[in-house]
């Protein structure tokens, strides 16, 4: 098997520096012009259309069969056939891609320029669930909302998330309409209504669950791993004006149902395999998890060493053809817990996890400026203004700015895989 | 049109005091043995299969379209047609199931009795949301919450709500496993795990969106009913132990995600319109609703008279054959917000809604003991036990006890409609 840490494929653009060599082979649902969305693999600066392979004959048995789940245009069925479908078609596509394929000639009509093709969600999102497993963003945050009271006694002990809207996620390059809502400004008693005025971002990992559980069973950690199919980038797009009035006593809502924007390749957990590591020791006096949290493999290799980065383009920057400003460097060696805890957490009161359901992992900020994953911890809620080469200065987020989130996984010997890019551009108000 | 007020049916049954005279015609999803599911409407105590009255060619145009959008087992393409196809597809119904029709031959073959059919969810819920419209039980609970500040500041602004977990909303009948969850024990500073000791139920409003909207797109309060395609019973369990423990900052979780029951019959907003009546009035020196929640005819006729009632029965009342012990006796007029508001709020920031997505109202208490639509409220958060003629006591329920919700519209000159009922029973946890 091909499947070293540093093989090429004979799609020569895999092999540079790119998101997207042949160690990665993400999978999305895409399309061309005038076509019905279907599943491709993201290979270099190309999109091999794996419903064409099959087609061609090149896929066969249990490959097969986990290729043919993905017809209608969503990953749900392919999530629902578990790790080894996806394992197995991971090693069928490293054969077929891998610079020694005996392919190539077939396979060449079958890819596609990704910058030609739409990408599109893929999955059909059951149930979105955000966490708030960031603990430093947890402790920022708590800062600026209860000075008193940071971390909520309950931080270290429970997983803490929330049901999100699933109803409003969409792929990158999806424009963010401002939304408007009641607010309640400064000094006064009676909220006004319109548009917001905090519009933030917030950088956060995407789980895609895999096997789901049925209703009344939980999924221990050790068996997490059996239930994540990948991951992806996510912008929790948050209006914090609107935030701060309502989420009080049940959580936000409006502040963020408007729109969340995620990177569309899933970038699975094998491709992610290389780049496990220990799960980040617990400060000193930090409580042990309780049991149903703990298993001893996870906290060995349980975690990600992922690298996330946040850029903001505005219109005055791309008039001036100034590079994106860097907002945040972080990565997800700052979560709390691991993506297993999450999993288990969950699904430990019977609640019932299918394929296709997301998490978001909350905020990821790093303890440090710059690393702060959101402008309302970067600016101190809009007290102290971020300044650009543009000459311009933010505190939230103007309409025509442009978001990007990165994510890059680097580690000696190994090739290095990206996510590919999670874009939003904000739209004034209607 | 015979859709008289006092109009009979030909289903006799259908006659007497049921929940489901000839004016109500609430429609289903259910199945027979060995049948796919599919859509039905109750008469009486029987189910009129739709499908097979439309291989019979009893329905044409407009109703025979809406008919075939519910094949495949849900509502979910019919609650898109919207408000046209649903009327006239009740329109059509009153005329074959009134007295006067031509067709109670070829009908009688395809009534089923309800009791040897299954009733399933009657539509794939995308997403849920639950509301806290209920101001007598947002005071009630905020008293034991926050014994200093009941009801919060935003209360009489915001129709508060929050995300709800959609994948585990099961039909009346599902049996309730107890979950397993962190709490934190009286005067300890370290969470235990286990089964929880405080289960209980809350009485609900539900309510089905119809016709969608885009995403960016609000939907003011004057054209909330044309998304507005039914209602049903909704028992959000909630485990009170977990709730307390986990739901800062973010809001409940894991305290109600393990299971929420729904009644399985859409009652539409055709068959409750005669219990409209006028938004109960404001209390003096509340603040009048902002711009966007306010409409007059709203606030003329946007509230419903609908009675609820909830009923307790133990292993042992069973044993004993003595009958339900009746918890509380409420009523939809305790909402604070119409549910043309709760509508409009959730749009008016860009969310989108979708065809089968599922309101709750939140907890329907009075503000009389008796009228509580919880135990936390009867019980004073398990203070005071409600003693049962069986001789139990309970703070909260215990396993092996039944809850069973009803719903009443009763008002003089009109036929009496009700919802079904909505029940649940407790297993130990596993």
């Amino acid at each position: 098997m091909n499947q070293s840490a540093l093989a090429r494929s004979w799609v020569e653009h895999a092999n540079g520096h790119g998101d997207f060599p042949l160690q990665n082979l993400p999978l999305g649902i895409f399309s061309r012009k005038d076509q019905a969305p279907r599943c491709g693999v993201a290979i270099g600066d190309a999109i091999l259309d794996l419903e064409a392979v099959l087609a061609a004959g090149l896929f066969d048995g249990q490959v097969r069969a986990a290729v043919e789940a993905t017809r209608g245009g969503t990953l749900n069925a392919f999530f629902a056939l578990g790790r080894g479908a996806r394992v197995a078609l991971r090693e069928r596509l490293l054969e077929l891609l891998g610079e020694h394929s005996e392919h190539q000639a077939a396979l060449k009509p079958l890819l596609h320029a990704a910058s030609e093709c739409q990408l599109h969600l893929p999955a059909r999102i059951g149930d979105y669930t955000d966490f708030y497993v960031g603990i430093e963003h947890a402790k920022n945050v708590g800062k600026l909302f209860r000075p008193d009271n940071p971390l909520l006694p309950n931080y270290k002990y429970v997983p803490i998330g929330y049901h999100g809207r699933a109803s409003t996620i969409r792929p990158s390059g999806t424009d963010v309409r401002r939304p408007k809502g009641q607010t309640l400004p400064a000094g006064q008693n009676e909220p006004s209504f319109g548009p917001s005025a905090r519009l933030d971002y917030e950088l956060e990992l995407g789980i895609w669950i895999g096997q789901g559980n049925d209703m009344g069973d939980s999924i221990p950690v050790a068996e997490a791993a059996e239930h994540i199919a990948g991951f992806c980038l996510l912008n929790d797009w948050s209006a914090r004006d609107i935030q701060a009035w309502e989420y009080q006593p049940l959580g936000p809502f409006l502040s963020k149902s408007f729109i969340s924007t995620i990177s569309p390749w899933v970038v699975t957990a094998e491709a992610l395999e290389p780049f496990r590591c220990a799960q980040p020791a617990r400060p000193e006096g930090d409580p042990q998890p309780l049991a149903y949290l703990l298993d001893k493999r996870d906290q060995a290799g349980g975690a990600f060493d992922i690298e996330l980065e946040v850029l903001l383009l505005t219109e005055r920057m791309c008039e001036q053809n100034l590079p994106a400003h860097r907002l945040t460097l972080s990565n997800t060696l700052s979560m709390y817990w691991t993506v297993a805890q999450m999993v288990a957490h969950h699904s430990v009161n019977g609640c019932q996890l299918q394929p296709g359901d997301l998490f978001g992992s909350g905020t990821l900020s790093g303890a440090q400026p710059g690393q702060f994953g959101s402008l309302l911890e970067i600016t101190q809620g809009g007290k102290e203004p971020v300044e650009l080469a543009s000459g311009e200065v933010r505190k939230f987020l103007e309409d025509g700015d442009e978001i990007i989130l990165r994510a890059r996984c680097k580690r000696d010997g190994v090739a290095s895989i990206g996510f590919g890019e999670c874009r939003g551009k904000i739209l004034a108000a209607h």
